[in-house]
Formats: structure tokens, sequence, C-alpha cells
């Protein structure tokens, strides 16, 4: 037992047993598992900003020269696509592990289509966000067929910022 | 009208040309309008991965130590209420910017819930993401309070992120 915590240890980096820990602390206390999370956007004037989060180092947004940018960094539809696959990436080394599963490389591919109408005005009541997001995943490994196959379901079905998308939530914006 | 263009370009350091231009351009060949964005993430060990987008320097991305991270930078469900606030900064500077409403600070507080049941694979079939998002928006500007709820209104109606997330998008991921 002790030995074969030891190995899963090893696996992927991750730290399994700081996972266990949290996962039995939230079985005794479920309010354990109610987080809420937070992020603070400035202005930076034109359409650039930044993200602050905790004490880490702000991230730059911009938008490209073409949407009236000065291009300076990602814009926010690209960073939420970021956003979902630094997720994945999670999931895939959380549960990998979990499985036995040693991952050698992972790299995700992301992209979203939108259209820019109702974004740019001209469409009210438009959706100005994406219509559709596809997501491919190559992941090295030498874990058989059958077990990456039961990795992927694990990940896309308890991925929190793949629920988000795929949902409807609700999102109130207040102007204090 | 010269006139009236140039003041307009100077409010807020927004680029209303830029916006005039592809709105034109856009009326005139809507297939200009249907866009597609991209990112790549790359896992780095463990919860830390990295998502890169154009030729931008990397931005990191990993998990806080509770949740067996190493706590390096924000995490992705972090990332994505930064997305919100970076696009709803976009849509105040831009859509004030076209009522003439010049912006002397902008800043956005943005908060989450989410239970980690799901995530911790503790609630199969439950929503692993968030279950409501809260933005508190502070502008300061000395347009009257009518302004700047029509502003407001604007940028909720209109913002690429803000309604990705309050839509269920179709999410395609596929292993490759």
């Amino acid at each position: 037992m002790t030995t074969n915590t030891t190995i899963t240890q090893q696996i992927n980096d991750v730290d399994i047993e700081a996972i266990a820990d949290l996962a039995e602390t939230i079985q005794t206390d479920p309010e354990v598992a109610a987080t809420t999370w937070k992020a603070n956007v400035v202005w930076n004037g034109g359409f650039a900003s930044e993200t602050n989060v905790r004490d880490f180092a702000p991230v730059a947004s911009d938008e490209p020269i073409s949407l009236g940018g000065s291009d300076t960094a990602a814009n926010p539809v690209e960073q939420l696509l970021g956003a979902l696959g630094n997720c994945l990436a999670v999931g895939y080394a959380a549960n990998a592990t979990g499985l036995g599963i040693e991952i050698n490389d992972l790299s995700i591919d992301l992209e979203g289509d939108l259209d820019l109408h109702t974004f740019m005005g001209l469409n009210p009541n438009g959706n100005a966000g994406y219509d559709a997001i596809r997501v491919s995943v190559a992941l090295d490994s030498d874990a058989t067929p059958e077990k990456l196959t039961q990795l992927h379901q694990q990940v896309v079905g308890t991925s929190p910022v793949g629920h988000t998308l795929g949902r409807a939530v609700p999102v109130q914006i207040d102007l204090a």
C-alpha cells in the first residue's frame, strides 16, 4: 500500500496525495467543496486591460489592430480558449495519475467560431459569443487505447471550464 | 464631420476609426465577420501548463497547493473570470467611445461559485463548472446615470465572452 502510494505519487509529477486528502475532507465535510474564485480586471486605456488574480503578476489583454486594439497580448476570446485548454490539461494529469497512466506529452489545440456582427452592434439580440468550440487533444502515452478512452471520458465529464462553457451559466453584471 | 471624427478618436484612447472601418467592411461583405480564434496549451507536468496564442509569450497556468498544484499562476477557472472581465473592459471602452462618454477609470471585480464534488469525481453527471458568476463594475465617468445605463446595456448585450458563458456552447473535445 505504501509502495503503491509512492509509485502513484511519482507519475506525471502530480501530488495525488494532496488530491486524495482533499477528496477525503470533502466527503467528511461537503461544505469544503463550495468554493468561490475571484479575479479583478483593470482597464489601461484603449482596448488594453489586465487580469489580477491573488498575488500573481498581472496578465495583459488587448485586441488585434483590425479590431481597434494595439495587439500587445491575446484577446479575451483567445484567453477563454486557453482557460479551457489549461483546465483539460489539469484533468488529464489528475485522472491519468488516478488510473496509473503515464503521460509522456500533452498538447491541446483549441479553436472557436465567432460571428462579429453582434459584437460590432450590427445584429441586436444576436449571439456575440462562440457558436462552437472544437478541441483536439494530442496525448502521447504508452497506455492502451481502451485506457486512454476511459481517461478521456473522465476528463470531459469532470472539467470545470468545459462544463461552464457547455452549459448556460447565470452571469449577473452590475454597474456599481 | 472631420472635427467630430478627430475628437471621437481621442476619447478613451480607442481607435474608433478602425472599428468604423471594420463595421463598414462587414456590412459590405458579411463573411468577414465569420472569425475563428485559436489557442494551444502545452502541459508542463503536474498541474502546470501554458497557453500559447499567436506569437505572444506563453501565459502560465497552475493550481493551488490545496488542489494538488504548485501554485505558480492563476488557475483555469480564475483565467475564465479574467477573460470575461477583459472582454467587458473592451466593451465599455468601445461603446463609451461610440456614445461620446469619457471613462476616467474602470475596474471590474468578478467572482464565481463552483462546487468541487464533480471535479473531484465525487458526483458523477454533476456540474463541474460555475453555478453562477457575478460581476461588479466600478466605472468612473462624468457622464449622466442615464448615459451610463445605456452604455452598460450595450456592453452586456454585445459581450462575446459574456454571451459564451451565458449560453450553452457546443464544445467538441476529441482525443487525436
